[in-house]
Formats: structure tokens, C-alpha cells, sequence
């Protein structure tokens, strides 16, 4: 028996989660993984219910579960609230807490949507890219931080730190991702300009003798967000720090064009948090037109990383998969002119290929 | 009478420098600008000359100069060198010493070479950006830095720091930048993560009231990094820090396709360093196939920056429009099967083109 915590979040967050459940339920019973799943708040819900992003119940739920699952966090009413009190502190300290380090972001072409890319077809049909971003150091976290006044002027200042146990836990996992697939790694930094991408370079390097299996490259950051752009087919796994794979990771995802279908694992030494990589989207919250299908794959990464159930995490991808062959799309996906199905619709139509 | 420092540098830098030089000479005396061209060593060329990236005698050409041209920097001969040898440390040095600390990187389609685009040409025939990148601050030269040894472990750290003035000089440049153009300013930050990126936008937005012309919008740079591939077309100038601005005006610049011609002016109070964005290009160094456009146009934002001739750099542009109209190409633009010319060539055509 599992734990799952459920945190739906905000904007569309419920509605992609409610969806998502569907899928979850059909695969516990069909699978008899007898999961215990518990709801819980984050974000901006949980600032309106208990003034806090990240209320203590909902970490002990978290701490307590074998895997998080998270829908999206974040909207306009929050934006104007003082720095801790902001829907992505809930998140930020979610992972810290839970030590979730080894952040998976695929960025992967799914053929049905190929025309949705913004990029030349003959030039993304073959990306299948897997970032795996260091997530609970690097600047996000680094001490000392923050805005003083020095000889009357505001001066801001944060702290880029990394020591070598916490690159080398990282550089494993993608080190390890890499064997299982096409054996190339491309690891990113800026070891030209700043010292802690230097260590990043000479402790990745010092690894790679024990994975001999893989080719290790690496590659500036600026030229990396340069080449996911004029080549993306060249990278296997990037292994990038915290900050650089926030923005490397989001470039990749916008190279499928399709956004709202790609998902995410956090992990930490045993426990994952699931969720898609897209945000609470509060335009459209409430409408039933949200894709659930980056938090579905999302479900999937979950079977497969948390719940040792790699089968069903292929047969829910299969059944994505069989879901686009037969035309269904939410809004997001449609192309011009498409017949468009709702949320719900998306949740059931997986539900039923499965 | 003015004084030019030239730097040609390391790789097809001295073959670039000298097409560009042809335009030069062939503006200052149809001009009659009388300028005074010395040249100078500065990264591997200046190491392998004087064992410094920035020799003193380079540094005064520098300091005693209205203008200074670069070529490029850097090469494979020089990468395994500690870090205060390498070819970046004289850009960075000269840089600092000059108080560069404007950076204009326009990312601007060639209609001619649309083609050449990685994205689909409908998002980016109307792409006109201009990105306006601080250059003598962040985590490129903020204090303390380095790798040290803690608890027996290696730990890198470096500090991203700006104080309001440093904002405030390169907002108004951007701010002046946008009044030419579109009149759309959006500035880059992490502020709901990181305390300098938020004093960093609070100091941008202080300052909106003195443009009431300009619209002011702010995007966290992952959102940066995805919109400049989904939609490049919506951003007239962005605003950056330094560390940012290097990757995503990397990045923006790719969306053109064609990054042998796109050029950079790097300005301070007064004095101001122009030099075509790509690099040095070992491989092709030395066989006259490198591609002198993106030096010419820097000599252009030359004549418009420092030498207050607005006319002739329209003119220098206008036949560079003239020579890709006539189908005149180097190996690095010429779609598959199109003839090609060499670098002097191209420089000998646009003199024509004058
Ligand atoms: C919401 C924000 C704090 C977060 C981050 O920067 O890590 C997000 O952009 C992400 O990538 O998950
Ligand atoms: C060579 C390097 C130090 C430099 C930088 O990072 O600024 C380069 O990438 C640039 O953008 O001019």
C-alpha cells in the first residue's frame, strides 16, 4: 500500500488533477496497488485558506507520502503579496524540505502535434530530450541573499553555490538516465566566466570514467540556448544546475510546441513529486478546456519512478498516445479549424484507451 | 579626427576585420572622417604575443581610443590555460576597464535569408528586437567568488549583485532605445525567486513615469526563454542583467538563423566597443570563408554610436541589403546549392554596393 498526496493547486490546477484522478483510479484498481490518496493545500490556495503557502499539514502529508502529486501553483490575485507569502514559495519549499533534487523534465516530439511546433519540422521530428536540473541548490537557495542599503543605494545580491557532493548526486542520475537511453550527456555551465560552473565541469568530468558507456559533452549555457534552437536533435540528456535548467528546460519544452503535454518527476532519495511543467494558467481556470494530459504523463513518471510499476507507466503513455492517433485534442493542441474536447472529456477518452 | 583601436583577435577575427576595414576606409574618405586606425592584440593572439589576454599596451590603445573594434576571441589552443589566461579575460577586462556597461545585441530577420530561419518563416518575418544586455555587473564580476575547500569538501560560489544605480543607468538606455523604435520595453528578471531581480525591477519600474511613451512590461526570464521561440515577434526591445542577457540574446539571435550577420555595439559614457557577435570559428579560420557582414554592420552602429554619422551607417546598411539582394552569399547563408564568395569578396561587394 502507497501513500499519494494530492496538492490540485490553483487556476487550472483541480480541473487537470480531477482528470488525472480518473486515470490513477482505473490503474490502481486495474492494478491493485490499493493507493491511498489524500488531498492536500498549496499555493494560493492555501495562502486564502491558512495564510501560507505552505501550511505545516500539507508538508507532514507530503513527508508522509511515497509521492506528491501537484497540479499548478500561482495567479494574479497572489502576485502583489510580500516574497514569502507568494504561491511559488509553497513549491520552492516542498522541494527543499523533501529534498527533491533530481528534477526530470522530458522534452519530447509527439508526431500527432508536430505542426503545433514553432520550429521547421525536418528540424524537431526526432527531438526526444530529457533535462535533468538540479533542484534544491545553486541560487535558488544560496546564502547570503537579499536587498540592503550600502552607502545610501539599494544593493540586491543572491549567491550561486554549489559544493561537489551536490553536483555529484545530480551528474549520477543524469549520468544514469543517459545509459537508458541514447548514451549521450550534455552537461551546461558557464565554467568560462563563473567559478562554481567550474567545479560543476571538473566534478562531472571526474565521473564519467565510472559510466563508460556514455559520451560526456559539455557546453556553455549561452550556446546551449543557442543550439536548442538551430539543432535540438543533437542533445540526448542536458544536465544543467538549478537556475540555467529553469530557463534551458522551459526553452526545450516551447521547442514541442505543445506544453501542455509534457510532465515532470521531481526526485529525492525515495520519494518524487509529479507534476506538469506548464503553469495554473488562471485565464482559462474553471472552464473545463485545460489539457490533463502533462499531468497524466505526469502519473505515468510516477508508476514508473515511485510505484515500481513501469508496465502501466507504458501503458498510460500508450494510451496518450492512442488518444492522439484518434484525433482528440484540447484546445491547446487543436489545430485550426479541429473539433476541441474538454478537460474531463481528455481524462475519460485516456481512461478508456487504457 | 578620431581615434579607432583595432583588435582582429584569434580565429577568422583578422580576415573579418580586414573585409570590414575595407568599408571603413571606403566611409572615412567618401566621408571624410579622418579617422586614425591603430591596431591592437587582445585575447589568444595578445597571450601568445605577451602571455596576457590584455596586455597594458592594448588596455591604453583601448582607453585612448573613441571607438575600438573587435573581432573574436578565443580558441581551442587556449582552453586548457588557468582561468586568468584565457581569451575571454581580455573582453572582460576591457569591458570593465572601459565601463562597456551597454550592451545592444539587435536580433533582426533578413528577408532575404528568412529561409535560414530555424522557426517557421510566419513567426519570424516581422521579428525586430533589440536586446539591450547590462555588461559590467552581475554574477560576472560580483564579489566574493571562487572554489574553496569547506568541511573537506570543494564548494564554488559566485554573487549575482546589482545596486540601483547599475539598474538605473542601463533601464535608461533601454527605456531611450524603445522611444526609437516600438516603444515596447520589457524587462527580464527572476523575481519571484531571486531578491537582486527584484530590486531590479522595482528600480526599472520607478523610472516608467520619465517615458510615458514607453510601455513598460516585466517577464521572468523562463517565460523569456520560452516566448522568444513561441512568438519572438511580440518583443520590441528587451532589457536584461548580464547573465541573462547572455543567454537569451544568444538565443535570440539563433531565431534569425543567420548569426554571421548580426552585430553588437557595447557602450559607456562616451566611448563605445563594436563587434560582431559570433565567435571566432576556428574551424574555418585562415580560408577566406568566414562571413564579414555581421563586422561591417558593427562598423555601422560605429559610425551611429560614436562617430555621429547617422547617415553613412544607414548607408553601410543599405548596401549590405543590396549585396543579399543581388544574391551575393558566404558559405554560412548560402541556402544548399546557392554560389558562394569569400569573406573578402563579400567585404570588396559592399564597398561597391556604397
Ligand atoms: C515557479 C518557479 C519558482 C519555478 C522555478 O523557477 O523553479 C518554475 O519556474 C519551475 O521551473 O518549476
Ligand atoms: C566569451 C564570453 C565571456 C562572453 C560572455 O559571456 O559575455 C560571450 O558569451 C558574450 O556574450 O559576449
Amino acid at each position: 500500500m502507497k501513500k499519494i498526496a494530492i496538492f490540485p493547486g490553483d487556476g487550472i490546477g483541480p480541473e487537470i488533477v480531477d482528470a488525472a484522478r480518473l486515470v490513477l483510479d482505473a490503474v490502481d484498481q486495474a492494478a491493485g496497488l490499493q493507493l491511498q490518496c489524500t488531498d492536500g493545500l498549496v499555493g494560493g490556495a492555501a495562502l486564502d485558506a491558512a495564510d501560507d503557502p505552505l501550511p505545516e499539514a500539507s508538508l507532514q502529508l507530503a513527508m508522509a507520502a511515497d509521492a506528491v502529486i501537484l497540479g499548478a501553483v500561482g495567479g494574479p490575485c497572489w502576485d502583489n503579496l510580500p516574497p514569502a507569502k507568494r504561491p511559488e514559495q509553497g513549491l520552492l519549499r516542498l522541494r527543499k524540505h523533501l529534498d527533491l533534487f533530481a528534477n526530470l523534465r522530458p522534452a519530447q516530439i509527439f508526431l500527432q502535434l508536430l505542426s503545433a511546433s514553432p520550429l521547421r519540422p525536418e528540424l524537431v521530428q526526432d527531438v526526444d530530450i530529457l533535462v535533468v536540473r538540479e533542484l534544491t541548490g545553486d541560487i535558488y537557495f544560496g546564502q547570503p541573499r537579499g536587498v540592503e542599503i550600502v552607502n545610501g543605494k539599494r544593493r540586491g545580491h543572491n549567491t550561486m553555490v554549489y559544493d561537489e557532493d551536490e553536483i555529484r548526486r545530480i551528474a549520477h542520475v543524469a549520468f544514469k538516465a543517459a545509459q537508458g537511453r541514447r548514451k549521450q550527456l550534455c552537461s551546461v555551465d558557464k565554467a568560462n566566466v563563473l567559478e562554481t560552473t567550474r567545479l560543476w565541469r571538473e566534478v562531472v568530468t571526474e565521473l564519467a570514467p565510472e559510466y563508460p558507456d556514455v559520451s560526456l559533452t559539455h557546453m556553455y549555457v549561452d550556446n546551449a540556448a543557442m543550439q536548442l534552437i538551430r539543432a535540438p536533435a543533437q542533445f540526448d540528456v542536458l544536465l544543467t544546475g538549478n537556475m540555467f535548467g529553469d530557463i534551458l528546460s522551459d526553452e526545450a519544452s516551447q521547442l514541442t510546441g505543445s506544453i501542455g503535454m509534457l510532465p515532470s518527476a521531481s526526485l529525492g532519495e525515495g520519494r518524487g513529486m509529479y507534476e506538469p511543467i506548464h503553469g495554473s494558467a488562471p485565464d482559462i481556470a474553471g472552464q473545463d478546456k485545460a489539457n490533463p494530459l502533462a499531468t497524466i504523463l505526469s502519473i505515468a513518471m510516477m508508476l514508473r519512478h515511485s510505484l515500481g510499476a513501469e508496465q502501466w507507466a507504458q501503458r498510460v503513455e500508450m494510451a496518450v498516445q492512442k488518444v492522439l492517433d484518434a484525433g482528440l485534442r484540447t484546445a491547446d493542441i487543436a489545430a485550426p479549424g479541429e473539433a476541441v474536447i474538454g478537460t474531463r472529456a481528455m481524462g475519460q477518452a485516456v481512461v478508456q484507451a487504457l
